[in-house]
């Protein structure tokens, strides 16, 4: 099993805070060693860091937590490999373009002999059950709105009705973005918090570190941040139901499905 | 214009030592201050390093020049920007999957008037006039050879065609990999060296910097390095005549059309 983060927010914010909690797990106070990687939008494009050494030995993911990248919307992955080997193409998040936009997604589970219809504009590259799924998600996308990109409810029904195929073969927890929205998907463990205004402080549970958000905010700032598990100990995170598809825009929960 | 770097070998190698030259025209010796980017093959995962820094002042860049990552197909290109604004999404090098592969690509050159037929499959992000030729290149590729990938005959076959049309638009010197092997298509100015068994010194024209490379090679390295201009100013290159494309696999130039 593996772990995610999310951020998605309405002013380009850096993740070097939860970042620093959640790379302990990829091979310190965790076990998801065999790899890991972190995608950031900046405008339309976007940059997809991974690496298969454990993030906490990795020289990648230090530069990261050196280096503020302010983004709107970034997955995060660390990796403990069940499905597909140690290897860079097995290694979340992934990237496609679709309808002139990067896409980026990543994956926590695990899908039983799971082998979707065959994929013609999306292949896998890599051996892993997760970037199947994901193939499958754009094409799905593609073929039912060959216009282009659809109106968000549009978008929001063909990925739920998708995600819900591809969790009947097991556990689909999973995040997606194009840069201007951020999908979240509950199927076992996956939770989220928003900070807005009044910001506090938030401790990490991973290492004893504390910010206090007051100190690097306005008023106006709203972040949310989903992780497999919740990356504080001093706040309180939601779970997302399962088979729930969760949208966030500017850093708010925007529209869900009802749980299944 | 932009300059291009290219790497193909036939055991995993770094490219430290042409990067430590080639970044220094990033804001240092040359005027390519709008931004850089490296991708590298390993296996057939890739990773793509891109910032809008100049490559002189890239934490990114200082991370790759630090980092040793060994790969057989490396890509990298440094920007000025000419036609779409300093953005993530207007730097290369650009990366797609075709036929569960990626493939990587850099251009030097403008070209003018460029708009390519209807792109489905392959749409660009960003503004370049760079990403719709890559755009083109695919689109042609899976349209011409809808069974997946063809033999390298016809994969050069299909390329030079598509190459030429292009280049009548303007200078369309590029770079293009798909991880096993690296085309280099000549336009105006692109040169390459072979690096083999008897190995010597190497001086960069950039950095006052010498390798030996005796002392880092085996007898059976083969290293073909594919630059805008030489990166070193004690080796012969060779230049690729205008209308040329040639492929490079395991450290040597394997096959190329005649110069038009």
């Amino acid at each position: 099993m593996c772990q995610l983060l999310g951020m998605n927010c309405n002013v380009p914010t850096d993740i070097c805070f939860s970042f620093e909690g959640f790379s302990q797990r990829g091979g310190g106070t965790d076990e998801h060693r065999d790899g890991w990687g972190i995608a950031f939008f900046e405008g339309k494009g976007c940059r997809n860091f991974v690496d298969i050494l454990p993030a906490t030995h990795s020289p990648v993911a230090h530069l990261v937590k050196e280096y503020p990248i302010k983004s709107l919307n970034v997955i995060a992955h660390i990796r403990k490999a069940t499905v597909g080997k140690i290897r860079l193409e097995n290694t979340h998040p992934f990237v496609r373009e679709l309808w002139g936009h990067y896409w980026i997604f990543a994956h926590n589970g695990d899908l039983k002999d799971f082998i979707p219809p065959l994929l013609t504009d999306f292949q896998p590259v890599g051996e892993t059950d997760s970037e199947q799924a994901f193939c499958l998600l754009l094409q799905e996308l593609k073929d039912r709105h060959p216009g282009g990109m659809p109106t968000l409810p549009a978008l929001h029904r063909t990925l739920c009705a998708t995600a819900a195929k591809i969790a009947a073969y097991g556990s689909f927890n999973f995040i997606l973005s194009n840069g201007k929205h951020l999908f979240a998907h509950g199927s076992t463990q996956l939770s989220y918090i928003v900070r807005r205004h009044p910001f506090g402080q938030a401790h990490l549970v991973d290492k004893d570190i504390t910010v206090d958000f007051r100190e690097v905010t306005t008023e106006r700032d709203q972040v949310a941040v989903i992780a497999t598990a919740p990356l504080t100990d001093n706040e309180s995170w939601t779970l997302i139901p399962p088979g729930t598809l969760v949208v966030f825009q500017n850093g708010l929960p925007l529209i869900s499905n009802s749980g299944r």
